[in-house]
C-alpha cells in the first residue's frame, strides 16, 4: 500500500480559487485543510481549515471578539458576505513553514510519520517532477489502518 | 444561535482514555482532534488528530522516517500494535498553549473568531463552573453557516 492509493484531489486549490468554493469543499469533503499549488501544480502551502474560516470572520470581530456578541444579523449572513469575491490568496500565512510532502510511492506509514512529526492532518503527494498529484488526509489514513 | 446548540460530546476524552479508543473516535466522527479534560471535566489541552496518530507510529520510524520504507509487515499491524494499551496521557504536548475555550452562550461567530485566531479546528465549550459540556468543530460550524 503506497500513498498514491490513498491520495484524493479535492483538497488541491490554487491561489485564485474563490474562498467560498474553498469553504464549501472543506465542508462537503470534511477536509482538515487545503493544499495550495502554483500554476505548475507545485505545492506552495498547506492551509488549515481554521485559516480558510478566517476569511469569513469580519475584521472587526477578529480584532475584538466581544463585538461578535452584539452583531444584529444572522451569523451566516455575516460570514458569507465577508467571503464575497475573495480568493484563497487572501488566507495565506505570512510565515511559510516547511511543507508536509511525500512521494507517490512512499508507504502509508511514512505519511503517518510525516503527519505526526509536522503536526499536520494532511500531506501533499508529489510526483517525480514535484507536482502535486493528490492529498492524503489523516482520516483517509485512519480509515485504512483501522479497517485493515 | 449559541455555541451550545452546536456542541458535541464525542471529542471529549480523559487522560486515561485508551489511545485506540481515541483513534477510533477520531475516525468514526471525522473529528479534527480531541479535548482532554481532568477528573472535574475542566479542559487540559486540545489534542490535534496528528498527535493522537503519533502514538501509533513506532518510535524508530519517527526518528528515522526512511525506516518506514523497509518495514516487512502490513502497516495496519504495526500501527495498531504500537497503540497497545497506551492512553491519551501519552500524547500530551510538552508545551501547553492557550486553550481555545468559549462559554455556552457565546455566539457561533465568536467560536469562529476563536478558531481563526488560535488556528484551532475545534473549541471547547464550558459552563459557568469551567467544566467542558461539549466541543464545537470547524465542520459543525461550517455546516451551520453554509446551510443557513
Amino acid at each position: 500500500m503506497r500513498v498514491r492509493d490513498l491520495a484524493e484531489t479535492y483538497a488541491i486549490v490554487t491561489l485564485d480559487t474563490p474562498a467560498i468554493e474553498a469553504v464549501r469543499r472543506l465542508a462537503a469533503e470534511r477536509l482538515p485543510g487545503l493544499v495550495v499549488v502554483d500554476g505548475r501544480r507545485r505545492p506552495l502551502v498547506v492551509l488549515p481549515g481554521s485559516q480558510v474560516l478566517r476569511l469569513g470572520v469580519p475584521r472587526y470581530v477578529q480584532d475584538d471578539p466581544a463585538l461578535a456578541r452584539v452583531i444584529d444579523e444572522t451569523h451566516a449572513d455575516v460570514f458569507l458576505r465577508e467571503l464575497g469575491d475573495r480568493t484563497v490568496a487572501g488566507c495565506l500565512p505570512e510565515r511559510r513553514p516547511e511543507l508536509p510532502v511525500v512521494a507517490e510511492d512512499d508507504t502509508v506509514l511514512e505519511a503517518a510519520a510525516m503527519m505526526a512529526r509536522m503536526h499536520s492532518p494532511l500531506v501533499a503527494v508529489v510526483d517525480g517532477g514535484g507536482a502535486v498529484v493528490g492529498v492524503v488526509t489523516l482520516h483517509a489514513l485512519l480509515d485504512r489502518v483501522l479497517s485493515a
